[in-house]
């Protein structure tokens, strides 16, 4: 244990844009290949909303703080933060004087590191970073051969192994898929138990109540010493608000414990426009706004400088149906402004993701999975949930879908690699060399740069059709069921620690006899 | 035939570029509905270079021009026009000082009117209007019943009915697929014919030799009126650079003739790096600009004013096959910097579209192509050839995937309206109506704004997963497959004139008399 404390790097939650810290880590990740453990964006943010307009929406937000306010629900340790902080706390809702939130968030760091029981794979979350994590939450799981069914304990192994074994995610997740297998009151422990056994990314811990966060950032303490999570962010928890404008007392008591631990919290309101918002973006963004600030504040109500991450979860409405609806384009140029938002929040944002309503891993699906990606790439998002294996508006998760996704998040390594201009970039000499009507095959500038010159996708064929269609005729959807298949089969497990993995497992055998199974 | 003139709107090719007419028109058409001709953009462009790193390319451009130049081939009479401009002509190479072509794009017009024989149909094309046209050229078609065959005029002809049955495109594009059943010499008649009788919106011509050019300017002097198409854009060709650096005599020649008929054309150099350009993203960029700056001064120096468009056509190869691919990172992010170059010269530009290498409309297909298609919207372009149909790398038209492809552009009609930022909009009265934890389906800001608030998908699923297995459990080529089907059933063309439609028809049985068939 503290060998894999000792193994760990730079330092933990201070407000640290611009500083030596983050400024060094960027340059040892920088333009690094497959193995880097994060990328460093190099094209700026797509900034679409001027000053004005992105104040009018600021102003919007401080006008439901103050005039209808948040209630926080179930909580009462939480409306004691605020008495203290100032804000008007009438029965259990609360209202805000424009201004108070921003105060209070400005012990909230621009950037922070999460570290990795494997330190060459530790992250920088904010600033220039960019980090892809795996879906989370789905009740179910699919594949072609099987279809869809409740997700269990072995689905969610195979989706860490999965992730695991791409080089293209940098954060191992939380809940991948719910393994409905096992007791509600003791799933968290399995599941932090097989990220740090098939994993040696960082990962996200439980977030149905109290003790389940208690216990998971206590595994985080077997795993990395408990001095050093005292002073260093090792796990995060995902809050949803019960959008529009209530807190629950859950949610809130769970954000206070990762909060109190010094670990890392994203704040998520989840609005579905027209339903826990209103039917309009602008309406939908600034109440996301207002749900976010109070949650990210309220963390550092209860310590100041605990990591949070301005959250989002942005969606549409079929006002046909009534269905919920993803990757639309209301939502992902709605995006755009809620990452201008953050940025002058200076917080670290989390956007959208590979969303998608369809039911297969179809045209439909990664038309609407493109979509909402590029918007949470263009936003300028630092951790983005959800990459891979969103199915069926987050009630599945794909086997082959998530092969689909993770090849998508290979290829944006690529785009956010950007345009590089320099002189073996510009070519000049190969011009020379090859002149009018020739081609560039085999000229010496191509043979020089031609391994990385482009992204080598896994997943699409580009083969001539006769080639194809002798090969089978596959889809996509058929070459990723292979895909996910052979990468099981041949997945290694990370090594861990003898000691700390006995620990692990004798922590879980006690927490197991004392308590009851509960399947609700 | 005067009727059709009499009805046509603003004027001709003029340096618009904020001029009254421009504003006039996009005032006209701004937040339009459906029924609008084009779509005025509400985003920004998304610009990622620097002003330094954009005349790095630019110098890198000047210098291929200045050092190494570009070759017109079997076209004597473009090379008289560059020795009056003063270039330098050494047998067919041509080499430019730095400026030359940058002086004599001087009078390029920044935006141009292209009229459709609806006048409710003409487009503007550059500034912030943004044009989708069908995919172009390809000699096969496929559907999921019959596979994939050789495109026939009746193929050509259905795509143009299921492209002026969306209301999400814009134009009826040119050669959409290649109609290999009528000989090669004639073929141009028929297609010019069939986008007249089956579309009232604009069209392309023929670009296969200068008479078939020629035919095409003729056809539509006869739909618009000489006197009208002297002095108005009417219709455009399509004209592709033989990169690297070389011009062909043929292009050359219907690009003059397009040109001197005050008629658009389209320059677009056909680049895949690592064979008709460098490996490497910012020297492709650079050899794009050259060749498509000398394109458009050639048209200028035909006649000065004639309407042109910046146009390219970059892409990648797998370096493990040599196959082409489409739909990558590398293109998609260098169209932004080709966006920032056209506005720089102050030209209207022509990007990317729906590019894949898929041979199916599946998920690999819409990945590919909505990334490139999003390049294409972000980058500012004016015209997006290939918004429709594009499949196997451009050697197909699919049936199936025109539907999809007009869906995601439909899509991209409320994606460029951006996020409005008004009153109604910030929908500060719904909260104050809603209040905390309820919901907002049947609140009065619901009810007022719900019709218009979020993009309606046709071809996409988001039904519950229960509704949609019950119902068939179709995925999104199989309903496009219903869709296409549908739509050919239902479609009615637009009403012709009958003696516009029987002069048409003499010309063409003429034409048709006069020559032998050719099949090669």
């Amino acid at each position: 244990m503290e060998a894999a404390a000792d193994q760990a790097t730079t330092g933990g939650a201070r407000r640290e844009r611009g500083g030596r810290n983050a400024r060094r880590e960027q340059r040892a990740h920088a333009g690094q290949g497959p193995g880097r453990p994060y990328i460093i964006r190099n094209i700026p943010t797509y900034d679409i909303l001027s000053e004005e307009n992105l104040t009018r929406i600021e102003t919007t937000a401080d006008r439901i703080l103050a005039e209808i306010g948040i209630e926080f629900r179930d909580d009462p340790a939480a409306l004691d933060h605020w008495r203290r902080a100032g804000a008007r706390v009438d029965g259990v809702r609360v209202t805000f004087e424009p201004g108070l939130l921003r105060e209070v968030l400005k012990t909230a760091p621009s950037t922070f590191t999460q570290h990795a029981r494997n330190p060459d794979k530790t992250v920088l979350i904010g600033g220039d970073a960019v980090v892809f994590a795996p879906s989370y939450g789905s009740p179910f799981v699919m594949d072609l051969d099987q279809g869809r069914r409740y997700g269990t304990i072995e689905d969610f192994r195979n989706f860490i192994k999965l992730g695991q074994a791409s080089p293209w995610l940098h954060h191992s997740g939380g809940t991948i898929c719910e393994p409905v297998d096992l007791p509600v009151n003791k799933r968290h422990l399995e599941m932090v138990y097989s990220h740090i056994r098939y994993s040696d990314r960082p990962f996200m811990g439980s977030v149905t109540a109290e003790e389940r966060a208690e216990d998971s950032i206590e595994m985080c303490r077997m795993l990395f010493g408990a001095p050093f999570v005292e002073e260093n962010c090792v796990i995060l928890g995902n809050l949803n608000v019960n959008s529009p404008l209530v807190w629950d007392g859950t949610m809130t008591r769970v954000l206070r414990a990762y909060a109190r631990a010094n670990q890392g919290t994203v704040i998520v309101p989840f609005i579905l426009g027209g339903a826990m918002g209103p039917v309009t973006n602008a309406g939908a963004i600034a109440q996301s706004l207002a749900e976010t600030m109070a949650g990210c504040a309220l963390a550092q109500l209860e310590r100041p400088g605990a990591p949070v991450i301005f959250g989002n979860f942005l969606s549409s409405m079929s006002l046909r149906s009534g269905s919920p609806t993803f990757g639309t384009p209301e939502p992902a140029i709605g995006s755009m402004v809620i990452g201008q938002l953050a940025r002058r929040l200076g917080l670290p944002l989390r956007c959208s993701g590979n969303f998608t309503t369809s039911k297969l891993p179809d045209a439909q699906a990664m038309t609407e999975a493109t979509m909402s990606m590029l918007a949470a790439i263009h936003c300028g998002a630092n951790f983005i949930l959800h990459s891979a294996g969103f199915l069926d508006g987050l009630l599945s998760m794909s086997y082959e879908k998530f092969v689909m996704d993770t090849d998508l998040c290979g290829a944006l390594h690529s785009y956010l690699g950007g345009v590089v201009v320099d002189d073996n970039q510009l070519a000049l000499d190969a011009f020379r060399e090859v002149g009018p009507g020739s081609h560039f095959f085999g000229c010496q500038h191509t043979m020089a740069n031609y391994q990385t010159a482009f992204w080598d996708s896994e997943t699409a064929d580009n083969d001539p059709f006769e080639k194809w269609e002798a090969a089978g005729a596959d889809d996509a959807a058929g070459r990723a069921n292979k895909l996910w298949k052979k990468r099981l089969a041949e997945f290694e497990a990370p090594p861990l620690d003898a000691g700390v993995d006995a620990a692990l497992r004798d922590f879980i055998a006690r927490k197991d006899a004392a308590m009851e199974d509960a399947w609700y």
